[in-house]
């Protein structure tokens, strides 16, 4: 019994499947019993033009109605949070507290509500009004779906039917074709079930939500270069979206990506002087989260040679070998782990502690701890930053502060980089010749604080230089910027009033929204 | 005598060059003496070296600085706007006054203002400050130089060393690499020798601006590939644009192109009863601008059916007639606008008036009008909206508005599209049908009003849908907003108070920069 897909609103089986895939229990090695349709091209076909019916019926819809649309939903996976946990903990092995019921749901359904929110404030669309000249400008919605890929490390909050780019791509005004990750395809059926249930309670085209859950590789990049779609938003793998990038680019079609960063942390010599327990601490900590597949994950420490720094070492090490590794998400997660553990060993590095798969049913990798010399890692940056998706890091030894700074000018384009310092103010120096080279290769800059642990505040930087993401200007976490992703500028130029958009009349549409009239930023109506 | 190259603020011999070439005179085909060389990959290295260099210094740089720079070089080219207008009329053919003088040089001066208004006023970055989280996030500077590259059809208000994309690019704080239009060398010559000495008056590295001519095509996909860029911004046609698109896409360096446009007007059924003469003037006028050489002229004209229609081809059809066509910018401009004509006419379209080069001295082409039917244009769209870049125009005769509909659905990603209409809403049906439908595919949406002469406004979008443009967020005029495509999303988190940067700082740094200040646009400090 196949499981069907969903296109313009209807459960239906999926046409002509290219083939059918199992997930599988991460904790047995199992495969679960569903089993779950790849979509050819007539699929994508339908799903296209559905969403398309779909984006000439939300022109006609206040984005209230779309603001409703995702607190219902919210509400939805609320009451639904049971089934949903048991199911992505039996599809994905992450466990059901706190990870899943008490982390990743609340913040799932925290970003539907901020991305209700955002729609309802409008504020985001950035309208400037130039009443001189009469010509209008703001962000609408692109005329096209947004397809979305989720990653396979966070089943509900990067989820492609709930997650931060579905709720950016639908509050700008957008449908979703959502590309299911194949490690979780029962969760996301779930959470297609409620977004579908809601958007008929609240009376949107039922294809503002669509899914499919697999595709062929050629049928993938016609997707993302299919006249009718918007845009792309994707989560996972650099190769997989460097090959997506390269099919929805030669259309023209915007792709935003997040595939991948090593995200460094520097720890200097007055910092481990000062709390040098505390900071190992927190660094085990950030690399063993969701068992080290975090995308902001620590892949790299750079400390200085010192008596401290094998101190340090030892400590990490310590922590790494006596604590049980997690489940990890599948067998080819494994694999992974152990190919980058050997291009960095190959590179020179050594391993300190663990190194192996782990024995037993479950996918485990046992917590890895390398190091290598800042002058090794000079020799062959890119193999020593190769990834490793799970707990392992690699302690980089530089010789001193100007050392620090050349590896950090080595660095690939990455999502974050932190600096410890000592809290005296004794690292001021080395901080001064560190961040500025640190802060062009980073979308984020952290001070004596972990990346892990993406805040969904107005202000992160869930992005950053290329390969990290595919453009530097855009945030795939943070409402209301991650909705200028999922938008077209689009101007008015002598428009007669009655014909303008609410959100760049003369009227202020909600009273309070924040729009640029001649220059300044003001919630005011315009005279006419 | 070979002109030399300006590389890290030396104007010198090009290295190794691979070829030299000599501007035309458009009006008497004659070359001038001049003779420029063609940079090889030695040049890209030295400037994009140099570049990096003052990238480095440019951060030590406080915005004031850089807005008087573009003061000081705006007030430079107002005082050497005669030896300016003449080299550019000399190599351009484009008319002295009022073209030259009086309209495009005091743009390109006013466009230096705006852009030392905005850097100095520093709004344009976006500061977000969330201060629970201590999170905060700003535009900055790419960390890379921007390549410009300039089109042959504005000397001075496009002009890679003092154009749009250049002031966009210093104001946000990067430096330049200029590639000058090879119809206009020695113009771009004398503005980067003004450039320059503003530089060196005003204390910026002079790498802040460097300028070559010419390249071999893979020496062009090399800069815009090259690891040391920032981003590229390109004004020309769709052929160079794609093909420096693929290398820059595949290297993930992001690239903005301002390509081609047909740039459709609709004359509505009301609008030709209550003033047709005065249509076919507007009409002819946009048409014939700058000899036709506007990326904003309009390319298709599309009216329906009626006795009225006919008495408003005649009307246009005389304007063309009478009228001596302008100079064009060369010979591949001749050979170009026949190119398109006969495209149109094998796929159709009939000449009502024009259709062959002029005869004479100077580079020019008949001004030329064709129609066909609305039904003719759906059966071939593509091959219906073929460039012509000169003062042509297609008439397109549909049946009725429903048609008129789908023939906007069938345009191709442009820059504008215009509507004209009876003031008395007569039209207003018709206009409710078609304006939805069009709006999708244009970036700036016009009502009775033609597209040529675009304003700097900051709620202007000159951008749009592929293949209009590379990504359709982004507008090419307008400041501040043109500043965000050579600007980088950087986020602080946690980072102390004495290391943010002064736009996110508690401090307003200007007292009067806008900023949003948890959720607020607000000009205040933060209350430490």
């Amino acid at each position: 019994m196949l499981e069907p897909v969903l296109l313009r609103g209807e459960w239906r089986h999926a046409s002509d499947p290219a083939g059918t895939f199992s997930p599988v229990d991460p904790s047995t090695r199992e495969p679960l019993e569903e089993s779950y349709p790849v979509s050819g091209i007539d699929d994508i076909e339908r799903a296209c033009a559905a969403a398309l019916e779909a984006v000439v019926a939300l022109r006609g819809i206040p984005p209230d109605r779309i603001a409703r649309f995702l607190e219902d939903y919210a509400a939805r996976i609320e009451a639904g949070a049971e089934a949903l946990v048991d199911r992505a903990a039996r599809e994905t092995g992450l466990p059901r507290n706190p990870r899943l019921r008490q982390v990743e749901l609340p913040r799932t359904i925290d970003q539907l509500r901020q991305g209700a929110a955002a729609a309802r404030d409008r504020s985001w669309c950035r309208a400037t009004l130039d009443t001189r000249h009469n010509i209008r400008s703001f962000y609408a919605p692109l005329g096209g779906p947004v397809v979305v890929f989720g990653p396979n490390n966070f089943p509900f909050a990067f989820n492609s039917v709930a997650g931060g780019d579905f709720v950016a791509a639908v509050a700008a005004g957008n449908p979703v074709i959502g590309k299911a990750n194949t490690g979780h395809p029962g969760t996301t059926k779930l959470l297609a079930e409620e977004a579908l249930a809601a958007a008929r309670d609240c009376g949107l085209p039922p294809a503002i939500v669509q899914l499919i859950y697999r595709t062929p590789p050629d049928v993938g990049f016609g997707l993302v270069s299919h006249t009718a779609i918007g845009a792309t938003g994707f989560t996972g793998s650099k190769s997989a979206g460097l090959r997506l990038k390269h099919a929805a680019d030669a259309a023209g079609k915007p792709i935003y990506l997040e595939m991948s960063s090593v995200n460094p942390v520097f720890v200097l010599p007055g910092a481990l002087a000062e709390r040098l327990s505390s900071i190992a601490r927190e660094l085990f900590e950030s690399c063993a989260l969701g068992a080290g597949q975090f995308c902001t994950r620590p892949g790299v420490t750079v400390i200085q040679e010192d008596p401290r720094s094998e101190m340090f070492i030892a400590e990490v090490a310590a922590l790494f070998g006596r604590t049980t590794p997690g489940t990890l998400l599948g067998g080819s997660g494994v694999e992974a782990i152990g190919r980058g553990i050997d291009e960095l060993v190959t590179h020179g590095a050594t391993i300190v502690v663990g190194g192996r798969a782990e024995a037993g049913p479950r996918y485990a990798f046992a917590n890895t701890l390398l190091r290598t010399s800042g002058e090794a890692f000079l020799e062959n940056p890119g193999a020593l930053q190769a990834e490793a998706f799970g707990t392992v890091n690699l302690m980089v030894v530089a010789r001193d502060a100007r050392e620090m700074a050349k590896i950090a000018a080595a660095l690939e384009g990455g999502l974050t980089g932190c600096i410890y310092s000592a809290s005296t103010g004794g690292d001021d120096d080395a901080y001064g010749v560190l961040a500025p080279v640190l802060r062009q290769r980073v979308g984020r800059l952290l001070n004596d604080k972990m990346p892990t642990g993406v805040a969904v505040s107005p202000a992160m930087n869930h992005g950053g230089p290329y390969p990290a993401t595919g453009h530097p200007g855009f945030t795939a976490v943070g409402i209301p910027a991650s909705l200028l992703r999922f938008a077209a500028l689009h101007c008015y130029d002598n428009v007669r009033a009655h014909r303008l958009p609410p959100e760049i009349g003369n009227r202020n549409p909600t009273g309070s929204m924040w729009r640029i009239i001649d220059g300044e930023w003001s919630q005011r109506d315009v005279l006419a």
